[in-house]
């Protein structure tokens, strides 16, 4: 059985000494966010996802969800109870604007209690990561009306959200779905059609679902263009807040899947249910985006929380499996064997796991200051830059930071050798849960496509300039300095790999775009190791700080430091391949005819 | 549901035109094995593989095995029939010695052969694979009499084999072992101990099972040399070859685990049993090593199995879903969106899957015609050298061609998208069955170290440095010819890092063996590359002569060229990596204490 320790000490250094959150505390909601308050809030998580949470991931994949006859869907024994106390906690609105009840937190502070929630079990925690995308897509698009209407109950938790853009013959193509919206006398809006794959599209835990559903309006332009969005409730809802009667929609079916079974994921048949547009019609898909993108933040979150506990229980079982001998001299000399932690090859996957951990958290972190900043400085000027970094590091956090999560989860699995393979141990089901989040929310290659074709030039290429200026300046500013040394040199090496890898689609991807696309996975990855090795360049310069100061922290800040350094000798020079690849084009992949695959 | 086509036609290539299996035609076996009876051979496995083995494997997975409270094992619906025309189809003994009962061809055809069965279905294919390994254990070390007694029937299919290794404490490591075994008066023993993750250790498929069992005869030395290995059957068999009483071994209880439902994981305690000495006492190692060479081989294969039915899949898939536009333009104007095969992101991951499958499919030819030469050829000199290749490849077709194998059924997934993660469709089976096949026989790290720490310094280096002069040899040949430009110069670039990699561990790893583990695993991936590397430069070869020729295979053969220039361009380039990694050395991952882990 699994265990887990949210990494509270990891989380305080990266806000309070790499970050510096303090100096934001002139934004709303930041200056309730002090140490202190930061401490407590990060302890009651803990406990949570320890005490409550962690405890039945088993039993999630092992029961599963079961959908009765009647439509009615059960969750697995326990996630009731937990969801109640989850909810009473106050956690979905944790960061919700306090005018709905929320705790009006910044979203990064939501961000890293989500982490811990999802590493404890991923299945329970996209219950009411749902809700949160929901409520931001309601905020920034539905009217005060909606507002008022809806955010109250989904932000205390009582109601649950959902977002439906699925259909059984398209996913990534939005452009081609059919649900159909008929516009009724009062306004309202009759939807008909069929989603699939929607996680939550019923359960037990909440008394009402909400759910944002894509549907084109009857008349509507063909394509991406004649999509609207609408909030389509499961139980309807009287003027004074009561619940009325039943809408007209339900789940037809539940899918059996390769992990997450503790998340019922099911298609819902809409048969003329009564449904709101929310924001312009034909934007919805613009509508969604806002959803999408919190949501794509959130699947990159699942990826290093999975990372973590995966990492967390095969270096505790490396240090009491004993297994052969130290090929240097034996380490314990009493003992049959020794733990398998003295092989080299069982800490190549340790550290190789420990060396994206760290840093992927810090990119989150990033990510999430930038968009709290953007969403609630005053300065435009400073809201403009935090919004081009979120937009710029989004693809990158979803796509890298999921794919290695999922990598890391197997190589988690292989310390454990065939005990790894076996559910008992838990750690098979980690590979399971990890791998949809490649997945949902826009395929990695979708997030490739979204970097390389949308966000790199995008406003003259403003965001992408603004990041490789901020790694250059670093690199500049602490160029001659003996603790940076072995950090700076792998980094500025890769850095102009990416600037390399930048222009030579600007040079040759403007004639073939084949060339973009062939390249796009690569230059995703390529970018997430540029952006992971300047975050550890980042802890590097927080550790050595610490260092210098002295303190208890000593020997947590000089594994950093050897983490870095594992960090930029084994996986920065990854670059180098990536750029090999996007070098050469899409002639060759290009070349074949369909019929010879 | 998914679909296998047998690669017939790419195995005829490989035997006929790469590796002119005629010339072998004066060794026992290879007459018989002339290209139309090898046709005939490969279309039979083929219809068996796509009709009777293909429909029972997601059953097999649903399903599973079932223990019952008496300890028998039923195996999955379907399973019974399809093993009794397995049998009488011969597949079993397809390559055993004549004298047994076998039909005496090359075991390179049943190489091939089990290709198929594997893709069709892994669970099942395991069943007959580990008879064959049974039987290759005790054609090396058993008496004869012994062979005369347990060999007709195991290689006729009516009683299967097993492999008893590991114990709940210990599995690489073997040393640590505790099962007992005492003298009995007649010469027998009585074997005492629990055996753990013993795939086929019951089933309701053949009416006897032969169990060799590593154990510890009493007062034995401890560690590796005190183990002996012993035939231990389910049920005993009198003189005249009748069964006859029960023998006292039971399974206690089967595994539930990832992936193989359809193969019984069985825990297996020895309660007295009776059982007989397999060849010299103590010497138990080295005779089961026989057995685990083969199945390394046959675990190699696996790897390629799955990576070639998840293709096909893939590649049938992406042809036929429509979903989004190419980026170029638009291929088929009147649908309401282009096939996916039409994105380069989809076609980077299917060019990738197909510039191993062949490859690999050629490295496992090419060792398993060399297993052939080692036993079958006259001349020493030929004998010594096949074993050595044999020896040297074993571990890179193990661990390479698992772990890519592996990666290759998730990318295959990916394409999929969300219908990749359901059930119904297959795809995530193919990465659960996949996922074992790095771990057991041996996980992936201690192939890696079994390459670097004995296979390289074998004989003063003897097969390392004959692999590299056939590879340079092949290169030097061919230096000046147009139709090889673009594959020698990367294939001499690769060759070189592998070069300057075994320098490196020559000049290191003595003084400091962590360094040669540090870089074990990257040693074995770049060896792989440059193996498979060499294997596409082999294709190269054959295909440009058919394509001189003419003759009605010419698209085919252009398809060779183009993949073989896929892999020079995009994944040689990653031994600049693994030589990087391994001149790191293991300084920075031995640095920290066990407790910061």
């Amino acid at each position: 059985m699994p265990t887990y320790n949210a990494p509270v000490k990891s989380v305080q250094f990266l806000l309070n000494d790499v970050f510096n959150i303090a100096r934001y505390a002139n934004l709303p909601g930041f200056a309730e966010a002090s140490p202190d308050i930061v401490a407590a809030i990060l302890e009651e998580a803990a406990k949570f996802s320890q005490e409550v949470l962690a405890p039945l991931n088993r039993v999630g994949d092992t029961e599963g969800c079961i959908r009765h006859d009647d439509g009615r869907v059960t969750t697995p024994t326990g996630f009731r109870e937990a969801y109640r106390q989850f909810r009473e906690g106050g956690w979905i609105g944790i960061s919700a604007p306090a005018e709905y009840g929320g705790q009006g937190l910044p979203a990064t502070i939501g961000a890293v209690a989500n982490e811990f929630f999802i590493s404890a079990n991923m299945a329970f925690a996209m219950y009411s990561g749902l809700v949160q995308g929901a409520v931001a897509a309601l905020l920034a698009h539905g009217s005060d009306a909606q507002k008022r209407h809806w955010l109250p109950k989904m932000i205390s938790g009582e109601w649950a959200g959902t977002m439906n853009l699925t259909e059984p013959h398209c996913g990534t193509d939005l452009g081609l779905l059919r649900t159909k919206a008929v516009p009724q006398t009062d306004g309202s809006y009759r939807i008909t059609g069929t989603k699939i794959f929607i996680s939550g599209g019923e359960q037990d835990l909440t008394e009402n679902i909400v759910h944002l559903v894509l549907a084109r309006i009857e008349g509507a332009p063909a394509g991406t263009k004649g999509i609207s969005l609408f909030v389509v409730p499961k139980i309807r809802v009287n003027p004074d807040g009561s619940l009325g009667e039943r809408n007209g929609l339900s789940c037809g079916s539940i899918e059996h899947k390769m992990g997450i079974h503790g998340n019922a994921t099911c298609v819902m048949n809409y048969d003329g249910a009564t449904g709101w547009l929310v924001g312009e019609a034909n934007r919805g898909l613009n509508a969604m985006f806002t959803m999408m993108n919190e949501a794509r933040l959130a699947v990159g979150l699942q990826g290093l929380a999975l990372s973590e506990i995966a990492y967390q229980n095969a270096a505790a079982y490396a240090r009491e499996r004993l297994q052969g001998r130290a090929l240097s001299a034996p380490r314990t000399g009493d003992r049959p064997a020794d733990p398998i932690i003295v092989h080299p090859d069982v800490r190549r996957i340790l550290m190789t796991i420990r060396a994206f951990n760290e840093a992927a958290r810090a990119l989150v972190l990033w990510a999430a200051i930038s968009g709290d900043v953007s969403h609630r400085a005053d300065d435009p000027r400073a809201r403009q830059e935090a919004e081009d970094r979120m937009g710029l590091l989004t693809p990158v956090i979803k796509g890298v930071l999921t794919d290695i999560g999922f990598a890391n989860a197997v190589q988690a699995q292989q310390v454990f050798g065939g005990h790894g393979y076996i559910a008992e141990h838990g750690m098979e089901q980690f590979v399971r849960d990890a791998r949809i989040a490649m997945i949902y929310e826009g395929a990695n290659g979708v997030q490739a496509l979204d970097l390389v074709g949308r966000k790199l030039g995008k406003d003259g290429g403003r965001a992408v300039m603004a990041f490789f200026a901020e790694v250059e300046g670093f690199i500049k500013e602490h160029a001659g300095e003996e603790a940076f040394k072995p950090y700076l040199g792998p980094l500025a090496a890769s850095l102009g790999h990416l600037r390399d890898a930048t222009l030579w689609f600007m040079q040759n991807a403007v004639a073939k775009p084949d060339h973009a696309g062939a390249g796009s996975t690569d230059y995703m990855h390529l970018f997430g190791l540029v952006a992971l090795g300047y975050m550890w360049a980042r802890i590097v310069e927080a550790a050595t700080k610490k260092l210098k100061e002295g303190g208890a922290d000593t020997d947590a800040m000089k594994t950093r430091l050897t983490t870095a350094r594992f960090f930029v000798e084994r996986m920065l020079p990854e670059t180098a391949v990536h750029l090999a690849r996007i070098r050469a084009g899409a002639d060759t992949m290009m070349e074949l005819p369909a019929e010879a695959f």
